[in-house]
């Protein structure tokens, strides 16, 4: 696991042999101060990097632990093991199990079918792997693509969005979930005003998002999640729009922490309150809210800063890293596949079903 | 204006000749990490104080105008043009320029009464300045006690509480406004948990709630401001009480950003939201929310950390100090003469007119 500079900026990216196999990931954690990758060659590197945030983000997870499993296979690692530790790394984003299984079923099936004991079956298993990985890849591209294509419906003229977090290139392979919808908005003419917040207390939004919407001139400020209420007060948002780490059948929609009260306020003030996300963030196994499972995260994050403390010694911290926002509150909920609105367990299901 | 460290830990106070004359300051900006004291010698150091947060919150601005103004008048200066900086430097809270004003009424009256040109009159006329000063430091520590004598009937058993901002000893002559009530819950043994909002962008919850917190053996945890609305929709708010910058005449509280939105999540899920101030919080030459001034500050605050910048550079921040919420989310106002239930203008007014 070493840091180096690289040019291709993508945030996650597979490194065949010689130099492989690996998994180059740019470290979040350091943006945007400085461009650094991290070059993950085996599961505890890679898993170290899931746990500390240096890659993040759902659908991003979703490759992640993919490649994970193709590093594992060409390893030669236990493949079942490994995936088990990194589908464990974070347990909201239901992404990264998803990623992780799917690539691990392509591997078994390979292996199953080549015979088990062989050393040329397990090369060609670890290969179906490292297809599987580059297909979700691809498909997450597509994905987002189709995201930001069917989002723009609900952007009206000289809008005025509001986002929460991070959702862009840099959690996908294509352009992202909720800025992917914000960009083709802004390529359209329609983006009067993007509203960052900074989102605490990783500061994703004002480290990552006015990254990203600095480099494609989106005008935008980066605001403290708290000021977001006088905003749609003072009639000064026209949308909210968020990604989503993990969507219960019934259509709760569990996101970075601070999401929920965005979405009441939103309500409140009759701000539409848009989710965007991958139809892989449903987890049809999932019912409802009580069947997510909310990350707690080191109080440390919310008390110190860079090393300096921010509360008196010995202060605890309740940090959940995610929170969970009813179906009711969403106003409408963007696919690949297109609009879902209103959304509920109904029009959930029959997207699951493809017939959305 | 230099730094010292004292035994006296009280946030303001007066330093009288040959030492002074003085006011000296704990500076805030540096709790928790250190106590140390700031000796303003004249109004630009103080005026400096003010705008830069080393002292703050409401009622002891009104403390810092008033004794400003008699700073200014043991010093020979143009007391009125002194009065009119320190009213000045801050806009919202009305505290400041109602400290101001009593301070610099007592000195005029004084000078009108022995002889506007004579230097023993501009003597006495310094000693009733700072004689009014005394008097509304006494009347603040009185009110704070009357407040959280008043609130506590406000708090039930167990009752688990969340507050914003900081409202304790360090901006009060007593033990401040909603802390104060926090207090006396707590020594009659009904806080189960202090919830703290470290209250962004300066953290006055986690750097001085936590702090005062911490001292007075309350069990507490700091969150991220955006983490209250889960924690509402999970059952752990029994009540939210904050302080006030202004209360307008229709019952609008202008306080630190953030209350707004706090209010709105404590409506939605039937938490009461009550608001503890003194009466000369109240201004009733604004008639309601349009009538008071949001102070807007620097975006530094938002885009830098400790010098560290936490997002890119030339980031534009958003960044008001205040908001307003209005009377209808506010379910009851604690001020020293009782309990205010419901808020509005009328009940506002009889409080004015010492009928409340």
């Amino acid at each position: 696991m070493t840091h180096t500079r690289a040019v291709d900026t993508r945030a996650l990216r597979w490194l065949d042999p010689p130099a492989g196999p690996a998994v180059v990931l740019l470290d979040q954690t350091r943006l945007p101060a400085e461009e650094a990758y991290l070059t993950c060659r085996d599961i505890p590197a890679l898993d170290h990097a899931i746990r500390t945030l240096v890659v993040r983000g759902a659908p991003l997870l979703g490759l992640a632990g993919a490649y994970g499993v193709a590093l594992a296979a060409y390893r030669g690692d236990d493949v079942a093991a490994a995936a088990d530790v990194l589908a464990r790394s974070r347990p909201t984003a239901v992404n990264l199990s998803w990623g992780t299984a799917r690539a691990l079923d392509a591997y078994q099936a390979a292996r199953r079918a080549a015979g088990d004991k062989d050393t040329a079956a397990r090369r060609l298993a670890a290969d179906a792997a490292l297809a599987r990985a580059r297909a979700i890849e691809a498909d997450d591209a597509a994905a987002s693509a189709a995201i930001a294509r069917h989002g723009l419906s609900l952007v009206g003229e000289q809008a005025r969005i509001l986002t929460h977090c991070n959702t862009g290139a840099l959690v996908s392979a294509g352009e992202g979930t909720a800025f992917a919808i914000i960009l083709a908005a802004h390529r359209a003419g329609r983006v009067a005003q993007l509203w960052v917040d900074e989102t605490r207390p990783l500061l994703q939004g004002a480290r990552l998002t006015a990254y990203e919407a600095g480099r494609a001139g989106i005008p935008h400020a980066v605001l403290t999640d708290s000021a977001a209420a006088s905003l749609m007060a003072a009639g000064e948002v026209d949308l909210v729009i968020t990604g989503a780490d993990r969507i219960a059948a019934d259509g709760s929609v569990a996101n970075k922490v601070g999401t929920y009260g965005l979405a009441v306020l939103a309500h409140h003030h009759g701000v539409p309150f848009v989710v965007a996300a991958p139809v892989s963030t449903i987890d049809f196994a999932a019912a409802g809210a009580a069947d997510i499972t909310v990350e707690q995260r080191p109080g440390e994050e919310v008390t110190t800063f860079a090393g300096t403390a921010v509360a008196p010694p010995g202060s605890t911290a309740h940090n959940p890293a995610f929170d969970v926002t009813g179906a009711a509150l969403v106003t409408a909920l963007v696919t690949e596949h297109g609009v879902v609105r209103p959304v509920n367990a109904g029009t959930l299901q029959r997207l699951g079903t493809g017939r959305g």
